[in-house]
């Protein structure tokens, strides 16, 4: 992204001596999935702004709107246009942004609202995917100089030619760190329905323990697995820019997990997450007689018709065709399949075969750059619990291993136990 | 409003040395108001370009849409901002545009959304009742070259500074006639709930009959007096601009009214229509001082105060103080009485008073110029009937009289009656 710069208008305006912060504030869907929430919404809004700092807002949809706007959609059409869903879905945020300047005004608070467009963000033209390419903060500037909470619709742009797309998935953590990093925000808040990171998934694992901070690589790690609080397109536009995030409760407020560059590490903590996801297959094409391009001809096929591989594993003997195996998530299954029937002749294959129902488990830390035998410690951990790996993945801060979903959560909080996650770790200290 | 050309596009394509017509097409809320109405829509679009014409298609937001988010707002606030309402309610339309475009696309027809601003409908910097000032329509005619169906959001543009307005009541009506002006249209057809004009309502008078045609000051009349089928500012649109427009059912297929600037006479008929409104208040001001400049005074304040103020009727006496009477609707009086109190030192009158439980009846025709008489005869036949008559407004083509709302529905019937607007009148024809 090319961020203009906010041109004479000093978003961090100096006042009397005293310089005053610009917070961006997330909310989710859930966040403001009612009138009571909205309110709710105004009023964390306006403990911001009674600190003395100025407050621009991202709010996504209220709650189930955009699943009732797909719906409305489905019934006209099995394939409907990805431009006509934008201009759907971009309503839903529309909604919401006009509801929450009006709870503040009638609190008294001085806000104006902006959709996508009018709040200058601009987009490849892409629907229903598009990425931030440039942001035109001036209109926002101008209205933060006169000290009004500014509301901007999350999840939408706009792309030349005037036609309004969406960022997918998280998209409106994203508008809030793009908005963050080109207006030179102090802080972006993402405030969600959960209280911050967590060492592993508190819904399963009853000693997931929340961080008190955690490195924007880890957390990418951590939102590519699926921990699901934070979108990664959204982390690694922060790491970009410098942007410093919280992740906290909309409803409770004690302070969430701080995402930045250099964070102290937490005692003793090479791993700092266990993540999982599950509804995983593994493909395998068998019988690849040419090793040489084969392996470009059909990821390219796969990424031209929308679909993440995650794991890739080739193995190659000497003298006999390759094979080749990748996991997906199982709602790409059809189509992936399909895609590689059709193409079985250029691809030169002989015979694909796949298995379901398995799940991926990872370890997260940076401390692992420094500690090579913590990928070997978690396959001896599986191992001894009679746990079979079926794939490997490693980066540098991460351990992902392909395992049967039924073993999932068992591996979740033997692997949780075993880093030593759970327990009365001294807390990591954080001035916010 | 200042239209601009459509520049080289031509909306009016030479085809095979065919002319391919251009129509506009407006279907209202209630035309709109569920998927399955949608569908019906769709239908009435395809059948229209199926008869080798470009359709430009003009909607509103569906049914109770928004009379929700009126109510979301109001949960949130007594007073929301104008600005914020326009934001939340042009919403409605930006569904119903996508969710129509959809379905054209699963019927196999090539269709383009656009909001009022893509459509590049400019409007006066005003909230809740911005009139158009001038339409860029080469998005639009780009599109309509590719003989593509356009639909665009009725009821909303955009003012100077890129903020979202809303046009008002019957304000995709307006939109449409603008539109068709703009384009050059041959036609605008105004789909709605009712198969066309008629000599005074259906639902309360059996004897009403539909008008093959009618003319844009006759049409006005009527529009003003609250027949409510058509908008009076899109009337007015549509004759200073030659609009031919057609009222016509979205349920059935037979032909509906026809508004144009020379309507033959239908047989003897020298009252086209007879129109009704209750909920009518007489407020009369009494022992005002300045009779010179205490009118002016007065108006300008209700004016500025947004309260549409009907009759008026002032009497003067040599020697007293001034008596005004105005007539107003029901939900302006408690403003009305505010504001004129807060004022009374400057404006110098002695006291307020007002009647409820009014209605207005009138009779309108084109006919009533070349007959003096008309008005006598109304008047007449009240009389006759024990209606009184407590104030009276004509104009050329028009006469009405405000008489107690318990006799509004028997003042149309026999009016109805008197004027020979039911029978088995010869009907006027028209090709269309």
């Amino acid at each position: 992204m090319y961020i203009q710069a906010a041109g004479k208008a000093k978003t961090n305006v100096e006042k009397e001596g005293e310089k005053v912060a610009l917070i961006v504030q997330k909310f989710g869907g859930t966040s403001v999935g009612s009138i009571e929430n909205i309110q709710n919404v105004a009023n964390r809004v306006i403990e911001e702004k009674k600190h003395g700092n100025n407050v621009v807002v991202v709010v996504s949809a209220m709650g189930k709107t955009t699943d009732k706007l797909v719906g409305m959609a489905r019934e006209l059409s099995s394939n409907p246009s990805r431009r006509e869903m934008d201009m759907l879905l971009s309503t839903g945020e529309q909604v919401t942004i006009s509801l929450l300047t009006i709870a503040l005004n009638a609190k008294g608070y001085d806000a104006t609202s902006f959709t996508g467009w009018q709040a200058g963000i601009k987009t490849e033209p892409i629907h229903g995917n598009a990425r931030i390419t440039d942001i035109d903060t001036s209109i926002v500037a101008a209205e933060l100089e006169k000290e009004k909470i500014v509301i901007v619709a999350g999840f939408q742009g706009l792309a030349e030619g005037g036609v309004i797309t969406t960022l997918g998935r998280g998209g409106s953590d994203t508008t809030a760190v793009a908005l963050a990093a080109a207006l030179k925000a102090d802080k972006c808040d993402i405030y969600t329905d959960v209280t911050g990171v967590f060492t592993t998934d508190p819904r399963y694992v009853d000693n997931a323990r929340k961080l008190s901070a955690i490195s924007y690589d880890e957390m990418l790690e951590l939102a590519n697995l699926g921990a699901g609080v934070l979108h990664p397109r959204a982390v690694e536009f922060a790491k970009n820019y410098g942007v410093s995030l919280e992740v906290r409760s909309s409803m409770e407020k004690e302070s969430g997990t701080v995402i930045e560059e250099d964070v102290e590490m937490e005692q003793n903590l090479v791993v700092r997450g266990v993540a999982f996801e599950d509804e995983i297959i593994r493909v395998t094409i068998i019988g690849l007689s040419n090793s040489l391009t084969g392996l470009s001809s059909i990821f390219s096929l796969l990424a031209k018709n929308q679909i993440n591989v995650d794991i890739i594993i080739q193995s190659i003997t000497e003298g006999q065709p390759a094979s080749l195996s990748f996991s997906i998530k199982n709602e790409d299954l059809t189509d992936t399949i399909k895609i590689l029937e059709k193409n079985r002749e250029a691809l030169e294959y002989d015979r694909i075969e796949w298995e379901s129902e398995l799940a991926k488990i990872s370890i997260v830390g940076s401390g692992m750059i420094s500690n090579p035998g913590v990928a070997a410690e978690m396959f001896n951990v599986l191992a001894l619990n009679d746990i079979v790996v079926k794939m490997v993945s490693t980066s540098e801060i991460k351990v992902s291993a392909v395992i049967d979903q039924e073993k999932m959560l068992e591996a979740a909080k033997i692997l949780h136990e075993a880093f030593q996650l759970s327990g009365n770790l001294v807390s990591h200290k954080h001035s916010l």
